[in-house]
């Protein structure tokens, strides 16, 4: 019996979190000429810097936080090998004394992040790092890479894939991603959003997630006839035939011999799942009339998949137009976040702990407001109504206090502080989580299954004003009383 | 004496055409399954494919190719490990026979390409892969990736680096590249299309493109104070020593301080040469008064550096406010090529052999009317005048067919026939070179710094009118009589 779906790879071959080759080493140069500076005149030794973003991107209420696997991996394996130092003595800049003392580096401060898959808004901390000046200033650059690239790509997958409103959705951009790195690492962000799967096949070894795929133009034209090409593939395939019928013309060559080739191969074995794909024309039109003819040809379980550039705007106009469509492939506009290939996190100092050893928060004032950051080491909560599940805002706070949610509470905007609101009957959850202690990582890594399961059940906390595409409903994202004064203390 | 500029990596390091390490196996399932229909059911043995695209990215006249070199060691490097059939294997669709053709594969096909650098137009053939069908096919995704992503930011750059008017632009944006791959061969591209060097350090390690940087905000924020910061690190890079000044307050504490450590620590040492960098703010203005201080300081040798969310509008507004800058650090709007940030070449199947050698021409017809392909084994020419040593015309025609440049020469636009030229007093130059032949590599590759050299003549041959940012002029790209004959016979 056929799956009426493209192939679908199974997961078992699993390699688990193993480090991808292109995960090197991954930094801007002042990261380094900083460092020696620190080398050479040593002040404060502990420092706290976030990491986070100040808009959420493509329109959207909310953003999912994504690619921490990656950070981990980058952490644990973080060094300068013999060729990396000799490099970088070849720059003239760097001493002998610091040089040795790369040549043993490794991370030994603590990071704190908010798990994969957690939806997240703006100048919330994604990834807490505090450690020595030198070690935190050194992982910038590859915490923003990764962090920005995956959190963006899990977002807009999110976006498609609520268009797609429960059809599958299939990761199809590998051939327009902007490299290697960002349709293989960018394939796994979009499953964690909600794709059901990828054409990228070493995603699946790496990753476990599901390779598909259907075939290529190239294939109907090397047979003689499209009928020829589409009986060989229902006999090779005969549980994965999905057609592509617009080579020459979809409804008066593509359809028919497709259903050709299903009445005279896939029909004598038994099989009815099977399918077609629509990659140009009109496609809400061509959906429909092509479900009309599988139908009246007894191919009611025949699916119909579609491409051909399309995002989260195209599918919900598909859908207000009737089309009869069963998965979508989305290449493009959804491995480059198209409507919005920045994903803007920062990473700042937000604090330094002082020689007796007390947390002294730190802010970068700027002449454009919103690049002042939000001083101080942070805790993070996100209160959920204890009758409805819902998401109701986030409280951000001093590392010192404690949110009791067993009473009520008075939470503020810190942007127009008389706006408040009374909120009771709540449940508090920190969202930032230990991952390295000392340099040793202390996080159990879920799965990837675990996380994309993860990210849907945390995007149903939130209301469908949240969710909207366009002009979403702004989630409160509120700072404690304390945190307040401290902030505009330091402003003033 | 110091340079005025940030750090500068000197190439000496240079790795070579090192792989690199995340250059791994990078292709969509539907590669391989087509293939083992090929490897089960032999069709015509040898295909010619084309990679072309069809829109010149973000507005511009025209695009630059890139990414040729990581093509090849894709190509030189491809094969299947033990792990990889094992994975293939476990997805239950492929055949012990076929996977032990794959654990001996390597390609033995023809590959041509215009080379790195080059202005390319679009529907020209970027790469052309000559080979059996199933290595053919085998090889798509990877050259569509490689050469979408580096042409893209290879053409975003040469804007960029265009609207600077000379003065240098540096790469800046490997934190919000979408991934690492994009950020270390991105940073090549735009190198390529003529940025100065980037912060990415491993690019210089592996391609020699200069490795820059100045200092992070947080770099002030950790001494007691601004000027505490700038002394200190004036007094350990003095040759390099570039102020970041926006960290509390540009023109009443950043510039001033500047100065102060600019006159007690460089100008003792006979240092003239020195910078600010600014981040924020209203640049333009800034930059004017930054100019006037330093100048009333007596620091007229000092330079000024820009950045913060800039693009080739931003810079070209600048100049327009008589801002004065002498260099600038772009990031995310380059390195993601924000404004398009999907390159969109497509791999065709433009030709097949048959039994007797002979080649025979295939189109892919299309509802939409842009998704046509022009098909054959072709050839491709640039007419440069002889007097101007400017490009006139690119032409396409049969292999077998040449151009006659000692003689004028009629030429018509293939999608308005009676739009018609004559060309007379040309050179004509053929733009595909071969690369591969049986397999092996014949192309003498040219070092990064030939490429970017080349690239800038070449830039430098196209009239100011296709230059234009927007609405440029539409270079005529023609096909020649015998080619457009065989199109429309296709079509009909």
């Amino acid at each position: 019996e056929g799956t009426g779906v493209p192939f679908k790879g199974n997961g078992r071959f699993l390699r688990g979190n193993q480090r991808l080759p292109h995960m090197i080493r991954m930094l801007d140069l002042y990261e380094l000429t900083m460092m020696q500076g620190y080398f050479k005149n040593p002040v404060q030794e502990t420092v706290i810097f976030d990491a986070f973003y100040r808009v959420n991107p493509c329109g959207n209420g909310f953003a999912i936080a994504a690619g921490l696997d990656q950070v981990i991996d980058y952490i644990k394996n973080l060094h300068f090998s013999d060729e990396d130092v000799a490099y970088l003595d070849s720059l003239g800049i760097f001493e002998k004394d610091f040089l040795e003392y790369l040549r043993g580096f490794r991370f030994t401060g603590d990071i704190y992040a908010i798990p994969e898959g957690t939806v997240v808004f703006p100048r919330e901390p994604l990834v807490k790092v505090i450690a020595p000046i030198m070690e935190a200033q050194l992982v910038e650059t590859a915490i923003l890479t990764i962090i920005n690239h995956q959190s963006l790509i899990a977002t807009k997958a999110n976006r498609i894939a609520r268009a797609a409103k429960g059809r599958g959705v299939m990761e199809f951009g590998s051939r327009r991603a902007q490299g290697t790195a960002a349709a293989i690492v960018g394939a796994r962000a979009a499953y964690i959003g909600g794709c059901i799967g990828t054409a990228c096949t070493i995603t699946d070894e790496l990753y476990g997630v599901p390779a598909l795929g259907t075939m290529a133009h190239a294939w109907v034209q090397m047979f003689d006839t499209e009928y020829d090409a589409f009986k060989t593939y229902c006999e090779l395939y005969p549980g994965n035939a999905i057609m592509l019928v617009d080579t020459y013309d979809t409804l008066h060559s593509g359809i028919p011999n497709a259903i050709r080739a299903f009445d005279e191969v896939l029909r004598p074995k038994g099989i009815t799942k099977c399918g077609i794909r629509l990659d140009s024309g009109d496609i809400a039109y061509l959906s429909r009339k092509a479900r009309e003819m599988l139908d009246e040809a007894g191919w009611e379980t025949a699916t119909i998949t579609v491409s051909n550039s399309l995002d989260e705007y195209i599918i919900r106009d598909m859908w207000m137009q009737d089309a009869k469509i069963d998965s979508f492939g989305v290449g493009e506009r959804l491995i480059t976040a198209r409507s919005e290939p920045v994903f803007g996190c920062v990473y700042k100092l937000v604090a330094v702990e002082d020689k007796d050893g007390n947390v002294v928060p730190k802010i970068k004032i700027s002449e454009n407001v919103g690049k002042i950051t939000t001083p101080h080491f942070k805790k993070l909560y996100r209160f959920y109504g204890r009758d409805t599940g819902k998401a109701i805002a986030d409280y951000l706070c001093v590392y010192d206090e404690t949110v009791d949610d067993s009473d009520k509470m008075t939470i503020f905007d810190p942007e127009a502080t008389w706006k408040r609101k009374e909120v009771y009957h709540f449940e508090a959850r920190e969202l930032l989580v230990p991952i390295f202690k000392n340099g040793e990582l202390v996080y159990k890594q879920p799965s990837l299954e675990e996380i994309r399961a993860y990210c849907a059940a945390q995007v149903d906390t939130l209301w469908d004003e949240v969710k909207r595409f366009d002009n979403p409903h702004r989630y409160y994202v509120d700072l404690s009383q304390k945190l307040y004064d401290i902030k505009q203390e330091l402003l003033t």
